[in-house]
């Protein structure tokens, strides 16, 4: 493929954009070739595992998550527990700033104020989302002792009616929502409190195991979109690669594979699990997933819109 | 403070060297700081969260990090499951092969070789570790049912006889290991085939999130030394300002906190926790960990050892 | 300002996505505000200096470049040799290939290739600049001995008679390109091949520095896009501070500023000029600047046209 | 080689680290093959390029750079002129400070103070510069109309006394210094300010072309140890490759190939040169130079001490 010298044209499409973004060289051609990856899997109908961390709901990318869930193109998510809280959040009706990244930070302190990266977010907002989750947990408390997080996810999920919501749109998708790490956040505090007064309370994060592992089967071809590292990207490859690995792989991430960790970890990997045909099913995108990940998936769905894929495997709920 | 020319002098120790280092700029004087915000922790009787992730166990740091835990330098451990999983591994006597981050993947697949960043661990090695976990499983499921992930890794450790294991050392002086995900990995396949055939088997990681509470109250001095991100930074991070917040952190990182992530957070963050008295209670080091963290946990030792004070604490076990 | 949920709508477009993203956090709404700082330099009539590295020609934004020159949105360009090479190789018909980052490096030396990132240029595209810019020097030496690069590479551009090269546009708006190490490179073997036998031929570096400081005075504004690091970014930064400082500042790298290194420093420093008049008249954004810098710009080209500025200060040719 | 797991011994030596470093991943097992890849290139006498950017001579390493220049490791120096600048200004007894990335710029400007990174310069150590550079170009302007970089940096050198001064140190042992872009800083503004008095006089950077081409043959075994990007980096690349390319090549970064970028460029490329013999000839670091550069080069000179090695080739000068 030969370099072509990019150009401006009046009007110019995010579309367009990518697909000229296809000639040019570095991360500009690899982004290019990450929606490829994208639309190539969604056509020959792999299960999709899209993976994020919390810091992308906070920033703004929740409302972009849930309308992919919406329209089907993410078939199963995996993510951190920050993440969960703050989609609650924002249906709540919080809302969080965007501040600096050298704002002052005893000064924010003081203010009541948390700061994410240049995103903020208020004291009261978790208290918002505390006096929320207490009754809702006492009310599936009543339903049942024992749940997993994905099942528990999906009651809270059924509850906000919220189109912007990724637990909403994720329950009425019948998208399963998993987060191994369930406890690590304001939502674990809660848990703990909550089973302070109710010993036979439990939250079984082993079954949960099972249901990501058999959300597809060894013979279903099986995507990854991975959005930075973390344990939710680990998860997600660990379950596909228990079933038989996955065929389709994009890695986004700011993190470089000279450190030895998850989160750089390229999608060459990916071919040493024996299902990827060949190069053109994997790409790896070096850059903020908030610049990287709307530009790849915005071709995408505009392909899928074209064909009238959109959403995929029809309407589930109306 | 001003720049100071470095030099080399004949047998220049590490300690000379990174004491030098508190004049050289950019990540150099970063790190003799570190250093220097660890023994000013330990000398302060602060209680030393230490985090990291499982790709440093699998490089080597495993047996510095034993013999950290062994020295009492370390009162808690926060980790992920996959050097849980390592560390165990290595105890049976398996081995890890140093090779090339740009390796044939397919090639190593074949060969039954799994590969983490420049490191490679076998097929055979997740194996020897699934035959030696299950009858340990049934052990202790005659004893209890229900187990939280730190009492759990306790009786593991008890079980290991190796000098160099972290989950020993841990296990003998009484620090206490997290791990919020530990279904994250190969253990939580095994536990959930475990869970199979014994469905009252329960991983409770709400009572954990108790457990890691107490092992500091409000009044007493915190510290977080935070090697890489990923929820263990994370979890640390949270159940130390739950308690009020951490006096002293040092973070090691090769993230930036450009990306919002939390590996790239800087402790600039922990000013605004209220307790760090002033700027050089705190430092963030860029850099890979497998360097950095050596050079300044080495030249703390040193000192520590030179004042008599190895083991903190005096020793537990013997 | 708050964070608002990013969505995608139908046929979206590059203006409405960049607007958008000025309220999503991280790079993305650092890349909205560049755009913006983008915008009211050029609206203030700012001298504006555009600095980019060889790479960036080489991997295809070379025509964009041009474009932007040829639309008066650049005043002065400050780049390195290697960029200017490629710009005539691609004139004379050239074309180099996207390849992978991690090719065989012995094979690709082998077939005569040379990789940069994974832009591959053949060694006959170096061959055929020799070619072609050996009689451009005899004709050049014919009319003086003595050449500032920035009149060297004004008379190659007028040469070329190619609508996108970054060298011809820049000719006919008389657009000066400095390029402080014009030896540095395939260029400066044929600049020492040609000395040899005209022993009286001089490149005058020290009469650039003049030529850069009078392209702008200390009373005008100006304004400094730099793309990438190294001794371009440093030139520009340096002419402007010497008439004052720059007003505006947009920056874009993938370095960051913990190495002390220039490609890493932030417009944070572009404070100190003084003239800067406040927060929003300087943006860094982190990120590939093949992915970053068109964004930014078309948000910014695309206003231009709206409200009629385009070209700045009329057509200079025709 | 298999992964031994690292353990602080008391009083460990730098040596002994950066040994057992090669049995630990990632970075540290990268840094233990640079080191020994400098003691292979001296072993084997190949000329020895060195190339640092500006800021690492102002944050320090100066010193270092000139003891390694006395012990003749390094042939050959490539630089940028900032670095040549604060080499002086140190020599002149100004001293610089070191401070936080974080600074208050506008703060800094009012002070007269001038950051690179954490490293803070005072505009007066620049005025000393000035004063003490203008009557020796006058002396030098005297002898010769037409210099190289390269000898006017030699006569700056044998003026300048200085044991820890890099340009004293090479002119005291005829390590020649290049710096293509001798004009990119203050230095450069003098020289413009005094040809505007001497029309006559001339840099030539075109001769020094040529002049770093006949530091090596094409016979002669050449190495690079490039520390950070810039054109210091490409400028000792080219010219060796001219010269039939390097047998030894070690690159220390804090930048990662993915951007396509000089900084970032891996030695990978130099196994394309075609006289690399094997894998074991190069080393790329990724990590801040102030760190990894002592750590490799300190092993390498121990062993060379122990082997009677320096300096290399005999003292030239006493």
């Amino acid at each position: 493929m030969y370099v072509k010298d990019f150009k401006w044209e009046k009007g110019m499409t995010v579309k367009k954009m990518v697909d000229d973004m296809a000639n040019l060289g570095y991360q500009s051609v690899q982004l290019a070739k990450a929606s490829e990856v994208i639309v190539k899997m969604k056509k020959n109908s792999a299960k999709t595992y899209l993976t994020f961390t919390s810091n992308m709901v906070s920033c703004g990318l929740r409302g972009f998550f849930a309308q992919v869930v919406k329209l089907k193109v993410a078939d199963i998510l995996v993510t951190t527990v920050g993440g969960i809280e703050e989609d609650i959040m924002k249906s709540l009706g919080e809302k969080f700033t965007i501040g600096s990244f050298s704002a002052d930070d005893v000064e924010l302190h003081e203010k009541g104020v948390n700061r994410v990266g240049n995103v903020f977010i208020k004291n009261e907002s978790y208290m918002k989302f505390e006096n929320w989750i207490n009754p809702v947990l006492t009310k599936l408390y009543e339903k049942q002792k024992r749940w997993t997080p994905s099942e528990l996810l999906r009651e809270i999920g059924l509850i906000l009616d919220d189109e912007d919501s990724i637990l909403y749109q994720a329950a009425k998708q019948e998208v399963p929502i998993f987060c191994p790490a369930i406890t690590d956040g304001s939502f674990g505090f809660h848990l703990y409190l909550f089973q302070q007064k109710h010993r036979d309370f439990v939250i079984d994060v082993v079954a949960d195991f099972g249901n990501i592992l058999f959300t597809s089967s060894y013979d279903e071809k099986k995507a990854v979109i991975a959005l930075g590292g973390s344990i939710s990207k680990h998860h997600a490859i660990l379950s596909t690669l228990l079933n038989g690995g996955a065929s389709y792989a994009v890695y986004m991430t700011t993190a470089h594979k000279t450190s030895g960790s998850m989160s750089g970890a390229t999608t060459n990997e990916a071919k040493s699990w024996g299902k990827v045909k060949d190069e053109s099913d994997v790409a790896t995108v070096h850059g903020d997933v908030t610049i990287t990940f709307p530009l790849a998936m915005i071709r995408a769905l505009e392909i899928f819109e074209e064909e009238g894929l959109l959403p995929f495997g029809g309407k589930v709920d109306e």
